[in-house]
């Protein structure tokens, strides 16, 4: 690793980024326009009453009121460059927001994707929407953004895949896949081949990102539901802890699929990532996995056609063609790094949502880090990304000179940051 | 500890039991009798489609075919003692079988108990069928057999505790639940609650057993499908190895959704035990939970709604209340067995199982404990079991004198197993 810097190079591997809802309209093919209007209407509506019920939206909505000036950054270039500035970021794969100012792209094309409720064609439309709107404000400041299409696949897979092309011409970098298929085939099916390979062939780094989770069954339908009498509303008991605890499981369940499934063996080229969801659970993941896949009196009458397809260990696939984007990544994280893989982790903020490091990056990080070797450090937080997105970090540095952070503050004897 | 003997009490927490599925007509109640005749000879077909097409159905046919005398222990009262005084184990905890001779009860009163494709009258007749049998069956050994009777709960929570009565009046220890709720409602609902409080007021341990996953979604409809043609039959690639990773953590789920919920808060002496899914989840599960539930960044949006009816911290509920079996337990898990919790793990065979440890129990127990602690080796064989579930061990000491395995096969530098 070079250590010519003073400072430290980062990348955050979890950017969230989209205009306030109602720009999308001007986004969106002429046709779904009028549609929009209807919708947009509704899910206003729909979204305030359900924000009274949930005390989780109550608490989004008193952050987005405090932080508002240094919120606008979600879709305000100039605005979005200064805090990350600000927060020592060199770079960022940028995710679709919805979470502030409520700004999802229409008709689901949003962070969820999700099959259910949805018209494939309107979902399209707004996926659409806001891959235009990304590819923009990717343009804006290039060499600073990895932008990620919104493709939901269910509908055609070659659809599915003109996307990955027109994203691909676009100067976006990846894709969001939903993790959700609910109903829906998974990702083991054969059809999904023609996808994998226009992603490898395009270089387009395919990612899952955490939140859809199976919401009716842990808050009850009634909750979302804005017809509903709230008097007659029933809170399941403990449904938030539930969610919390169950959401990062969901978002690794495409990685078990592909690489059961031998998508990596037959695409060894194809780039995998799984954000926000923690690193906590890759050791467990792959022993579990590695043990299925071994030889021993478990799997004696699982025969061997499961596996006669996957030349490796399913935990050798994950190490080459899997990373995992660590949002405001926790020290205990850090204290596994060897544990869970230096390389596969990858640092992120999270900006500007709630739950991410921003306004109090700088704290955060340091915590997390201090006293690491300066190496593994500098891999976990830009290192890993840079080599995996092939980031031009030549064109970074002298940016990085500039608003890096310094590798002294995370010595052990740092006095102050 | 006691040391007196010089053999070790084994309580296995995982047998299986039940007839041959044509016995199930005669504790059917008769008004049921027609239509099993009708459904019995459709599921014997649909069986050998299946089992053509399916690898490991096609193991565990040859694995019954060359044990079938020790195998006639799922329903042969005598031959099952001789197996288990062979084996070394005083007393069991007694589930449904389904495996052994495809002997599952009728109707889908069987170990999954899916809510899914039966007809909710009809699932009980067959859960009743079952439970009448085991209620035979344990009253040809008491002292060894804690048998669990089947409560599919979803089609009335009154009907369940119905049954939870006449299994306790009828010598049953215990019910088993389903852990695949599927579209029904899932067990943070009040709705469960005079449920809950029938078992702990019965004394009743409420068990999950591992198996039930979501098969369509891994396999595809089609190979299930007695209909089908078979060269038309696609199989999903990984499908089995995607099974075996993910069948334990929904296994787990009801423990999430039951601590959240507050179950155990509100029923503190209400016993649950999961059998089946390996205890190596165990601590990840706990510290996951904790760190939800904890004062800190990440929750710091949540509220405090979500956990305030919890006076404990959820890994606190899981140890005072909750234990786990661990089938054919691995060298692994008794390694961490201080990270699982030493009075978690409940050792258990599985028997007759081809995953479990006959007919090579002593081997594989030898291999899994050797050289531990006596005092550790005995909670997990059997000394835990026998106090959660409260054994009379008076009663099973000549028992143990005569079969347990002996205290100096487990010593390092024993030299013959």
């Amino acid at each position: 690793m070079e250590h010519s810097s003073e400072r430290y190079l980062v990348i955050s591997s979890d950017g969230h980024a989209g205009p306030r809802p109602e720009i999308y309209r001007d986004y969106l093919d002429p046709e779904f326009r009028e549609e929009f209007d209807v919708q947009h209407k509704i899910r206003l509506q729909a979204l305030a009453q359900a924000g009274e019920r949930l005390e989780m939206a109550a608490e989004s909505a008193k952050w987005a009121e405090e932080k508002s000036e240094g919120l606008a950054g979600a879709w305000d270039s100039e605005r979005r460059l200064e805090v990350l500035d600000g927060d020592g970021i060199a770079a960022e794969i940028l995710f679709v927001d919805g979470l502030t100012e409520q700004n999802s792209p229409p008709f689901g094309g949003d962070l969820g994707l999700m099959p259910t409720g949805v018209v494939p064609e309107l979902q399209w439309a707004g996926a659409r929407a806001h891959n235009r709107w990304l590819a923009e404000f990717v343009a804006m400041a290039p060499e600073r953004r990895l932008g990620l299409a919104l493709v939901p696949p269910f509908w055609g897979v070659d659809v599915a895949i003109k996307e990955v092309e027109w994203a691909r011409q676009h100067g976006l970098g990846g894709i969001l896949l939903p993790h959700m298929w609910t109903g829906q085939d998974a990702y083991h099916h054969p059809k999904y081949e023609a996808l994998w390979a226009a992603c490898e062939d395009n270089e387009m780094v395919i990612h899952f990102h955490s939140g859809a989770a199976p919401m009716l069954d842990y808050f009850g339908a009634a909750i979302f539901d804005p017809q509903a009498n709230t008097d007659d509303v029933q809170e399941m008991p403990g449904a938030l802890g539930i969610y919390v605890t169950e959401v990062a499981w969901w978002l690794t369940r495409p990685l078990v699929f592909m690489i059961w499934a031998g998508v990596f063996e037959r695409y060894p080229k194809l780039k995998t990532v799984v954000t926000e969801g923690s690193t906590i659970w890759v050791p467990e993941l792959l022993h579990l996995m590695d043990h299925r896949y071994g030889e021993h009196h478990f799997t004696a009458k699982l025969g061997t056609g499961y596996r006669k397809h996957l030349k490796m260990k399913p935990s050798e696939y994950f190490r080459r063609n899997i990373r995992v984007g660590s949002s405001a990544m926790s020290r205990r994280e850090a204290e596994m790094r060897h544990e869970i893989g230096l390389e596969t982790i990858m640092w992120g903020t999270d900006y500007p949502h709630p739950e991410g490091t921003w306004p109090i990056t700088r704290k955060i990080m340091v915590d997390t880090f201090r006293g690491l070797p300066e190496d593994e450090i500098a891999a976990m937080l830009g290192g890993n990304a840079a080599e995996f997105y092939g980031f031009d970090v030549e064109k970074l540095a002298p940016l990085v000179e500039r608003i890096g952070p310094k590798r002294s503050w995370f010595q052990e004897d740092a006095t102050s940051t």
